[in-house]
């Protein structure tokens, strides 16, 4: 399992990666500590500032980290990463280091602390933008400040939980439907 | 295309369905009007009471209806109707009646007066249970209060959106990680 090669890639059209509702990776750290925790609960909610909404759960070690910092990165795992993703979504970072139990590569970001994770299609950038809704709904809205994505494939093939341990694997990608768009609506 | 046969569902276990990522379609009724809109921005919330977070922009039509009526139904299409998802996608409610243009067939709901669109996978009749997200984040916070799902296929192919017109079609579903699974998290 080899690192991506990726580039910079503008933060107002993330929701490509985001929108078809794949499993993501979300690292965070906090004074000496790094982290990972597995994600299915979010949402895009606007392009420009780029916001992200996550549901990180008050049972998550990720969760006070995140708060306190400010700070992580989003992580989008292709489908040779699924093991480890339910790993890392299996155990807590109060009882061990997830970069080393799982081999994973904390590669620096360019914008925050938190750690990217170079084994992943794409990495992107976070700060917390909105704490408010955090101790009502455990939404965390998030502005990502820097995206790096793969330079191919062009499509990953992203994991989708179905809940139940089942998972579906992202299938064929069309553009066939293209011609049916208003043009201000691509 | 002819209507799925439903049974009613769990509304705690809708995440199975909408974790995924699918693009969805949600109608609405207000007055003497109904509408359907296209949808990808949207993530569960919480399972008790079963929340989903829903971004509906102010150039929607329907926004003012389900703010109005404070109700909703989230359907679910499969790949056969994605040239009507497209379609209903890029008109407005302002000028067309969207059940009678795109021939779907609408049905009273149990819980809401929303109507379900009989041609989709599954269809969640949604209360607007938190109005206060509405005018900074276009969020819908909605509960879901009674759920219909067809009673085959056991996976929907549903369609994923990844902008510019490309759509991602859902692919395999596997359990084969489920055995790596703490019990709880099942």
């Amino acid at each position: 399992m080899k690192p991506y090669a990726k580039s910079d890639f503008p933060v107002s059209d993330i929701r490509r990666f985001l929108e078809p509702g794949p499993i993501v990776l979300v690292s965070s750290a906090w004074r000496n500590e790094t982290n990972i925790m597995t994600m299915g609960w979010h949402m895009v909610m606007e392009f420009v500032p780029s916001l992200v909404g996550c549901y990180i759960w008050s049972e998550n070690h990720s969760r006070d980290m995140i708060r306190k910092s400010k700070e992580c990165v989003i992580n989008i795992p292709t489908v040779d990463l699924a093991p480890k993703v339910v790993g890392i979504g299996n155990c807590s970072g109060r009882d061990i280091d997830k970069f080393a139990r799982f081999e994973l590569t904390a590669e620096p970001g360019a914008r925050v602390a938190a750690p990217l994770i170079a084994e992943c299609y794409a990495n992107f950038e976070c700060r917390l933008a909105d704490a408010s809704l955090i101790d009502k709904y455990s939404l965390f809205v998030l502005e990502v400040v820097k995206a790096h994505v793969a330079r191919s494939p062009k499509y990953p093939r992203t994991i989708h939980y179905r809940g139940d341990g089942v998972f579906m694997l992202s299938g064929t990608n069309t553009g066939k439907y293209r011609k049916h768009f208003r043009p201000a609506n691509l």
